[in-house]
């Protein structure tokens, strides 16, 4: 069993992905959005690039079952339901419902790493959930950090590093590692004991401090809240 | 002063350069290699990406100024002086020669980062010397290590760490570090006082292991053996 981190949101090598799972990291705040909308009953998410492709997949459905949300630049979008705060989407606002949502950089890695054989939606909320899902998969370990506007993200990487602490500690025997998913696991171990102050000191962390939204940083940083695992398939993602 | 690394060796965006100071990293060896060779008195080094490219640049030159050296798969090159152990490059095989090199990774991370303001090669030979340099010049930082066959490579995001520590300890005020460059810094932090230990767990170290160069990686690990600063311009390193 291969663990492996990609450190840039670039599009990885299509051969690598077909046999791998593959989890989607953006913990500020797309996946954890996702994992918090998911745990509060939303029926599915559809993660979609641009504001103009969710307004039209809006359109297609009934306006009562559907919920518009994400950002742009960190704000809220004008004409959307919710923002991108995870605690906004509570469950009587998206019960039942189908989630469309549209992030800087979250929603659009998902379609980056849509050849993966089975694509999840991780973050701190439902870390243990995850690390266990990919334990009994049995297979090799793409983790995909969604980043900060193309560079390397502290925090995504964090929890990615947590991911691979997780499935290594399951002791599995003949797990290799690679230089990256090695410096991932290293960087946890510097901050496994307070990751707020790992959120706070991250760049996007900063910015969202600066825009007002401060008490996402320690929401985002509470590990095992729920058992929720999303899966992507068909452009949807539905819990399992 | 901003202080960043870029974690995989992908062609950085072209308007960041021009105005940076740039140090290109490839601890195992290719790096090592140009600063153990410059320290011991090659006069120039020629950084080429290809072997044809280096015997037909070997062809313009009378046979007994130049000297061929590098790897392929870590091995030597079929009609090549010197392979790409440093220690190789003594006084008595390179003192006063032009050395044309060409390495899997190191030698074209040169051609790749060419649009820098100024360009350097960087070790752990010479690490207080490149980080007095970039003190010095005041410019913004962007390290370069070159990787493992377009992958992260912890060796020479380690030495990259080591060079921000540096740098940061010189005490400029207003020192702003990227996620990366944080990030490169909690990784020396871990391995200093063991720096030939990393060298070993890096994939690549294994790999030059396996291939009969472990006396390499404690030989490259050696820090501060010489104040030699290669400078890249026009297509030619010397020493400044």
């Amino acid at each position: 069993m291969r663990l492996d981190i990609q450190f840039v949101p670039s599009p990885p090598n299509p051969n690598l992905l077909p046999d791998r799972i593959v989890v989607v990291i953006d913990v500020l705040r797309a996946t954890s959005v996702m994992v918090h909308a998911m745990a509060k009953g939303a029926s599915e998410i559809i993660p979609l690039a641009t504001v103009e492709e969710a307004f039209r997949m809006a359109k297609a459905f009934p306006r009562g079952f559907v919920i518009l949300g994400g950002e742009r630049e960190s704000k809220n979008i004008p004409g959307f339901d919710l923002g991108n705060s995870p605690k906004e989407y509570a469950a009587e606002r998206v019960k039942g419902k189908k989630l469309i949502l549209t992030t800087t950089n979250g929603t659009r890695a998902f379609h980056t790493v849509s050849s993966g054989k089975e694509i999840l939606a991780g973050s701190f909320f439902n870390i243990g959930a995850i690390a266990q899902r990919c334990f009994e998969s049995n297979r090799d370990l793409f983790i995909f950090p969604s980043g900060d506007k193309g560079n390397f993200s502290l925090e995504d990487t964090l929890c990615g590093g947590m991911l691979i602490d997780l499935v290594l500690k399951k002791g599995k025997e003949q797990i290799f590692l690679t230089d990256a998913s090695y410096c991932a696991r290293i960087l946890y171990q510097k901050f496994k004991d307070n990751l707020s102050e790992a959120l706070h000191l991250s760049h996007h962390g900063k910015e969202l401090i600066h825009r007002g939204f401060e008490d996402d940083l320690a929401y985002c940083a509470q590990i095992d809240v729920t058992p929720v695992v999303p899966i992507f398939q068909g452009g949807v993602i539905r819990a399992k």
